[in-house]
């Protein structure tokens, strides 16, 4: 199997003054996944490698540089899944760690659990000895301004968001086959204290399967989960449709029937791939064959040899 | 439509001197949703009465009879869905609340969320007026029981539970064709703090799309998250399976690639339905046509009519 990892850093409407920002952001992610890969690393190793470098990064709405909830504080949600054995891990609202995708690793290795949530992710996170980093170190300018900017009776922070929901993550193929998908969030603008998206759902924020494919997606969580997203996906593929296919169905389905704006990563099996969404723009970059690809733009497709980059 | 509802206590091994309770309380649960449905009341009225039923008796894993966790506290999960909209609300980890599916449809009417988490659930919880009761009105002698017993170094919580897995949920369609689910449980037996399981996720603690049907599991949460099983059997009914079949091939298919145990109640559009488990036992109750069915052992199926219960 040739390895594949494709990457997003969210859909929506892009700001101009970030735009390259972002598509440097997946291009580094995507090709540190892709080391690993090459090197014979696992999936799961790459995609959390990805989503780490992704979280690390200011520009995305995940780790540092998450969204502030309506008290101005950061909870996060994080997603990660083996498509060997259909495992997974997930943590929700949890705070004052910088990547919230090592832990939810950790809740699918280290517990027999699923999903660790609130200050129960947090006992275990210092039980596995990460250590907890200052809420203001997590939170940035731009998003302590926009946290300000919709506080005001009558502002519309899911408006707003349309044009920033930046939600990171991955889905790989690696050598022996193993597909795994990871996803990383801070949620909603301004989101009520305590609330968990789509992210930390199975089969919404994520979904894996070595028998089919894996898909990864960003963009309004509460309708991602109304359509279970990725399983959703999934099904499509596995009635015989290529990941592209599959994912404009199912993306067009959350549109007709929910009104739902997003995009998902997502590769079959046999290393096919496809970024699709149905939203303005969405930042994403995949790596296959020694070729980089990245786009955010609709039907925009750059590409280049990884060996120039 | 002929209104149904159907209901379960839990799938497992109930034992002797709680198979009558079990029995008595399924009963008694599906008849208030019933009544419900028979005034002309919604699906969603319905599911949620049968479940706030449930979580009262403290013979059932939800609301008063909770398990403990590893700290012997209560926290519990609830869901619940409207087939009309796909519209969904769910609490987790949630505390000192006596009807978690309450606060849980308040989640999906009162707010633009689909999930809240611990103490953001209590504080919304608080917000909504719902009184917090104190953690030992929730707790029972035999809860307490199975939380000491399985306290030492060597003691299996999980085999432990295979044997009282008694999370509560309830299907029903109303005279309108509206179809919903609605699930609730104190999780799992001395489960680590925080710990969320299937209840709370979208697709795999409850589903219910009004073009479809609906499905409530109950069993082993890890195991239903890894094959996303009410949304599963959702797609098999859409694929022109009965509640029935679509149950037994996607039970069949948790135990075959993840070895799970569980069960599920089923409808369809069309208000044909089904109780289906893998487990040794699962508590049922069914109410259509003023009819009451009820079950709890393999193929077990007593009926009577309403009028003489």
């Amino acid at each position: 199997m040739i390895p594949v990892i494709v990457v997003h850093g969210g859909a929506g409407h892009i700001s101009e003054e970030r735009v390259e920002l972002s598509r440097q952001g997946v291009r580094e992610a995507v090709l540190h996944g892709y080391r690993i890969l090459q090197r014979g690393g696992t999936a799961l190793d790459a995609v959390e490698e990805a989503v780490v470098q992704m979280e690390n990064n200011p520009v995305f709405n995940a780790g540092r540089g998450s969204v502030l909830n309506e008290l101005g504080d950061i909870e996060m949600d994080a997603i990660i899944m083996d498509g060997k054995t259909l495992n997974s891990g997930a943590v929700s609202a949890v705070r004052r760690i910088a990547n919230p995708i090592k832990l939810s690793r950790l809740v699918m290795e280290k517990t027999n659990h699923v999903c660790l949530t609130g200050h129960g992710a947090s006992r275990f996170a210092k039980a596995m000895g990460i250590p907890e980093v200052p809420e203001e170190f997590l939170k940035t300018d731009y998003s302590r301004m926009r946290w300000k900017k919709n506080l005001p009776p009558g502002s519309n922070p899911v408006q707003c968001q349309m044009g920033k929901m930046g939600t990171v993550g991955a889905v790989a193929i690696d050598a022996e086959g193993n597909v795994a998908s990871a996803t990383s969030t801070g949620g909603r603008l301004n989101k009520m204290v305590g609330r968990v998206g789509d992210t930390a759902c199975v089969g919404c924020g994520a979904y894996a399967d070595n028998y089919v494919g894996a898909a990864s997606p960003t963009g309004c969580g509460e309708e991602i989960m109304k359509v279970t997203l990725c399983r959703l996906i999934l099904f499509h593929m596995e009635q015989g449709k290529s990941p592209k296919e599959a994912s404009d169905i199912a993306l067009a389905y959350m549109f007709e029937r929910v009104q739902g704006f997003g995009g998902v990563v997502v590769l079959d099996k046999t290393g096919d791939w496809a970024a699709r969404f149905n939203s303005k723009q969405m930042s994403w970059a995949a790596a296959k064959d020694d070729q980089l690809y990245n786009g955010l733009y609709k039907d925009e497709l750059l590409s280049m040899p990884i060996s120039k980059t």
